[in-house]
């Protein structure tokens, strides 16, 4: 009965190999991660998917603190005079901003976008704020929704309003500025594979597919089970743009007024989006253990019987006080139900306690991501399950890894690359041009990822034109 | 010369007295809480108080989770059909709304208002969400932005956008909704008086004061030092109002369609300003221990010397590694200047250490609250400060506690009643009519502030049109 049910249950996602978007759709919507809303494009991250959200804040927020960064906040209105002062950036996000032109019942005399991010707000108060060398740097991090008025939309992939970090920082020197920059998108890198258990790939974007505004942006790019690319999170160096177009100098040592070096840096609810496209499998979400709502559900087996919910709860209270994050579901829902509704909710490890268990002072524990059955002592169950969790992490993240270098192919010419981008990405020379970069989306369907550093050529010409190239980049279709 | 310094120093804050508005607005520049944006009525909250900010959330949060609360996120924008399917809701915020018409150079077919709170939003979701008995109760909250547009804003007390928490939770019975009413006052009530040492009064708001739509509003009110009220929080009974404008209904128990009935209730960033208030002196700030951003500051004496900043360092390891949150300030200022700075940034305690203390292994504490100097020893120095900031906590709530009792008084007539709120709150017996309010508030520029629970009446009839009244009631000026 308990395969039947399971059946059952299973045939409400689409499998991954039939119809990978509605196997995602279908993913989101039954774990409870979102719902859709009445307003357009703007979705509703619900109590599942927001804890997912607060984990990933408190880690990045740990990380950006010990990195000398400190939060602050700043208005969700930017006029449009202070939108427009730099150039490149006001082309970028104008045609995608929302504004507000009526406050109550009176017209507005200036027109105010809502933040799309937050570079032009930010750097208004950096110009007040920044007169000296001493007032340098200045190192800050906002959490704050952002608006950009998108066409179609996708939850938590690209939705209108979204959740995000953005960093702002200035220095006195462009060396401190691109440190700067290097070293955030360390800190995403190993976030992405420490928590997120994401083999992320890192590089610079090309000049099309940079900041508007920015003079360099790095990535890190995560390959999809489909095999397209998804941009996790970035960090650009702005060079001196910003801060001379919004005044930001200061006096150095030597009494020079001199401007400052900006960067910037972000990273959104988006990557939830990416963990569960990592990840997931036919059955549901496989959720990293690290951002994990729940890292281990307990589930009484012939829960009637005398002295098993007891002992269910016994292990919580022990489990819990240990600094888990563990749950014990003893509902009147059948053993089997349960099972499924906990592997689509991606918990990586289930606990099973039944009369037979108790009488040999053991549980089962069954991993999530390999299905593993094993039976462990209740003594020191909280290190066994630490241990494990740790175990199943690394797992997925090697699992990851796997897939991406078994999906990535070194092309030499045009069709090995078009033939590439339909399942994984592609390494391949380019010359750095822009029609190149185009005639190659044209007709492939892949944008330039990023160009990793320090990698090495694999050839001296570029795959698609034949000119000279130098840079091996990293193409892709992607979300 | 340290005098000197010092005198130099608190010369650039008014005093209390003189100007109390220009002390809260000196205080809360001068420490780098806020500043001022280029955005009308927005604010800028600076690192040191988006750090209170921070802490408050850490401890209300963890309570709000204790109390069977989940957060999740619900949309920026609200369809204008939808905020007005509440009549009362919609006439009592319409006025005060930011309105979004064009989504880049489109201009939208339906207005979209930025929430200035999410009643209607999230009721839109939770009628799609709850169909029956086993979906209740639906207990969330959510941190997030609002917009409300303000004419005359004041930083942390008034402004167009403000930061906040807002519970919104639904229940299949009234009993069950107003016990949920009750139960976050009392969480607000307990948060007030154990975190932000604020003794607030808590009762219930007059129809004329309450939230626009609710059945009964409940709220907390704080003295300022100024004799003036500030409302700190507020929670309401929502009734079925709301239910029935959004069509939230579930399926009883005995199969029938039956309206649930639901709650909201909010704190926001004005909290801080009440701290303020209630706490600062002549100096700058006094922060409660358990929002300030720094408990406690080592200041070396004679810094140059031998061995001190090495002990300076050394302290602080050791109290960081015991969990305080504590600095150094090795920095070429004098003394002096540092022992002002951080009495004007409010902080808890002062630790030196000099070249005597460390050879009779001791250091010097001083209180930020009363000044007190404590010659201590280094042993065991962690508890001795923890120890010390929970007196310094207690403290604190007892001096706000005694000033609102001195400056509040108990009117009989209406004289009385306009004397009593040049300077503080007056408990007076009030008649329940809204006329009679208004005249109140015409004559005195008092305003009701609530209605206590449980209190003793002071006589039978009403303090200013001398009819029956049964409810005593406190009156005040308020922000």
């Amino acid at each position: 009965m308990a395969k039947k049910k399971n059946e059952e249950f299973v045939t409400h996602i689409a499998s991954r190999a039939e119809d990978f978007p509605q196997w995602y759709t279908d993913v989101i919507l039954k774990t409870d991660m979102i719902d859709y809303s009445v307003v357009k494009g703007c979705m509703v991250i619900k109590p599942y998917g927001y804890r997912v959200w607060e984990l990933i804040q408190s880690e990045m927020d740990a990380r950006f603190k010990a990195t000398g960064h400190e939060n602050a906040y700043f208005p969700l209105f930017i006029p449009e005079s202070l939108l427009k002062k730099e150039a490149e950036h006001v082309e970028g996000f104008a045609p995608e901003v929302a504004w507000v032109t009526h406050g109550g019942d009176e017209e507005l005399s200036e027109r105010l976008c809502v933040r799309p991010t937050s570079e032009t707000i930010i750097c208004s108060m950096y110009s007040k704020w920044i007169q000296s060398y001493r007032d340098l740097p200045v190192l800050i991090n906002q959490w704050a929704n952002v608006v950009r008025w998108e066409k179609s939309t996708r939850p938590f992939l690209r939705t209108s309003e979204f959740l995000w970090q953005e960093g702002h920082t200035a220095h006195a020197t462009s060396e401190e500025a691109r440190e700067e920059t290097e070293r955030m998108l360390e800190v995403y890198r190993e976030f992405a594979y420490n928590v997120l258990a994401i083999p992320v790939i890192v590089g610079q974007k090309s000049d099309k597919e940079k900041f508007a505004g920015a003079v360099a942006t790095y990535t890190m790019e995560a390959m999809m089970q489909d095999g397209k690319a998804l941009q996790m999170g970035t960090s650009h160096y702005l060079g001196d743009h910003f801060a001379k177009a919004y005044d930001i100098q200061y006096l150095s040592r030597e009494g020079k007024l001199e401007p400052c070096f900006t960067t910037s840096w972000g990273t959104s609810t988006r990557m939830i989006g990416g963990v569960i496209m990592v990840h997931g499998d036919d059955r549901g979400l496989i959720l990293p253990p690290k951002i994990a709502p729940i890292q281990a559900i307990i589930i009484p087996i012939a829960q009637h019987k005398p002295g098993v919910i007891e002992k269910a709860d016994e292990l919580f209270a022990s489990l819990k006080a240990a600094g888990l994050r563990v749950r014990v579901d003893d509902s009147d829902q059948s053993a089997g139900w349960k099972f499924n509704q906990y592997e689509m909710k991606g918990v990586p490890v289930r606990i099973e306690i039944g009369p037979k268990d108790i009488e040999n002072n053991q549980v089962v524990l069954v991993r999530r991501d390999t299905h593993e059955k094993l039976v462990v002592s209740m003594d020191g169950l909280d290190v066994t399950i630490r241990t494990l969790l740790d175990d199943i992490h690394s797992s997925m993240l090697n699992k990851a890894l796997s897939y991406r270098e078994e999906n990535t192919l070194d092309a030499h010419d045009f069709d090995a690359l078009q033939e590439g981008v339909k399942h994984g990405f592609v390494r391949a020379m380019w010359c750095g041009e822009r029609e190149c970069e185009d005639a190659i989306k044209t007709k492939s369907g892949a944008t330039t990822r990023c160009m990793p550093f320090d990698a090495e050529p694999i050839s001296n010409v570029c795959v698609h034109c034949g000119k000279p190239a130098k840079k091996l980049t990293y193409f892709a279709k992607a979300y």
